[in-house]
């Protein structure tokens, strides 16, 4: 920990074209914006601008988790204009029709994930899991542009030793985290062609998987 | 972005008094707390101080939102002094009743929607997309004076180009979404008498659409 | 309010070992965190590292509560293999099945309750509500070693008069909270044979209790 000589924030609406209803995920983006920002150390908030969409953090191995979390959003928040059964299992037609049958369902799924994050920011990156990526999950069935403000208060030059301690202790575990047994599994996961038709090939994952294995024979 | 010449946290409890079970509009307070703070550009969190009501952002316009979003809400949280049906059929009855049978609803509510917000704030404001509202979520039937750890931490003077130029845009945006057909059909919503009658007539938001066209007449 | 001369930042993982699923109260731990960290008014963004456990703000009072809470989780996100039935009355084997039925039940109850969370520090502790606390919710059935980014801003020395005018008022509502029938009732149902025998006996929760009455006592 140190004082903050030089403490200065970063405030940036980064756009995102969603291709209807799915996952985009904006992790390079939000370091695409921590790297602009110089901020080297900092805590960053993320806040959608809009009702109909959302975001969350989840595995960004298995393209297969994000089928099955859509899946559960369909069956709990269904979009045939109507509410799920209620106690007496009647389902009762949203009043809210208007700009389509996909539209309150939007506003529901919104409000059950998340609207606005928080992160933390070390080594001029997000501190996240190793499985971890954030997404935009956009609730519309047809894509739109979507905005987010990106803010971030920070430091430009981290000198402090206990966060020089803390991201030593940090990569510990990653490097833990990084075995091969489990990184080979969800490369065969990956390129099983069963999960590569369902997933339509999802590049960016692929790429994150090959990056992490070139960390590790660098490390 | 810049240094923080002068970089200052604000911290206040604003309270909220509410009338039993459902949504109010507490961006207005939150506004005006952060015009109490003098800070212009900064990172706001919201924090609620109970557990058995919640925040949320949804839409400002339409009231059947909120609505539909309430029924939802009853359909998968009901407050018959038991849970949803489970896998097997069997709805099984709340162990913790001594409050009521709203009150475990109302921490389950809780957890599925915003216990803690951030927002960001330029130009002295609450930085929101144009249909955008923080709601308090009121889960009990009997309503009570809630209280938010309302924490802004920023700089009181932005000269910043680079939050100029955010800001910039930001403009730019909203003025493509406040176009004059979605505004009309909003308004015309709001002046249905149908909608009107179930709403019971939510001042607050009609004088933010009425801000809104004077927003587009003086731009 | 103040300028803040001295701004801080600390930074810190903290390690949590889960016993499977269930609920670790991990407020005693931030704010150990705090104490260490030296800041006594500052902004705190709590970031899980990991995808199938997430946090939520509870009721820290009666087990019950978190006990009725799971229970809702069971009903609504079931861990038998096959997620919710649908608005058919369907119900759709989940994709992601390899790392057992419990993985993906996971993955969806995080993304429904909180993976990053602010909080503010004041007087060197969490501004929480009196039955508020801070819970790590492990959603696999075998516990693990969980991480948690801990992210303070802060300043060490607050000297603001505002920070103390709120202090001041928040101290008088705590102790309107703080009386006797209240906290009488959650102490019943603590001691209520049948309340210890389904919880096991947490003896932190009792604790807090017993640390109340002292404050109170002191007060």
């Amino acid at each position: 920990m140190k004082v903050l000589a030089g403490t200065v924030q970063a405030l940036e609406e980064i756009a995102v074209q969603t291709q209807g209803q799915g996952f985009s995920n904006i992790t390079p983006l939000v370091n695409d914006f921590v790297a602009r920002s110089g901020i080297t150390t900092g805590l960053l908030s993320l806040c959608l601008q809009h009702t109909s969409c959302s975001m969350t953090i989840n595995e960004n191995a298995d393209p297969r988790v994000l089928k099955d979390l859509a899946a559960w959003m369909e069956a709990v928040v269904p979009q045939d204009g109507k509410g799920p059964a209620d106690a007496q299992g009647q389902r009762r037609r949203y009043l809210h029709d208007d700009e389509g049958d996909d539209d309150m369902p939007a506003h529901i799924r919104t409000a059950l994930t998340s609207q606005t994050m928080t992160l933390s920011v070390h080594n001029s990156r997000l501190l996240l899991g190793t499985w971890q990526a954030v997404y935009l999950w956009e609730h519309r069935q047809l894509g739109s542009r979507r905005r987010i403000a990106c803010h971030l208060i920070g430091e430009k030059q981290a000198t402090s030793t206990q966060a020089a301690t803390t991201q030593t202790a940090s990569n510990q575990t990653l490097l833990n985290l990084r075995n091969a047994t489990r990184l080979n599994q969800q490369i065969q996961d990956r390129i099983h062609p069963e999960a590569w038709a369902e997933d339509g090939g999802n590049p960016t994952d692929v790429d994150l998987l090959i990056d992490r294995l070139h960390d590790i024979s660098d490390s």
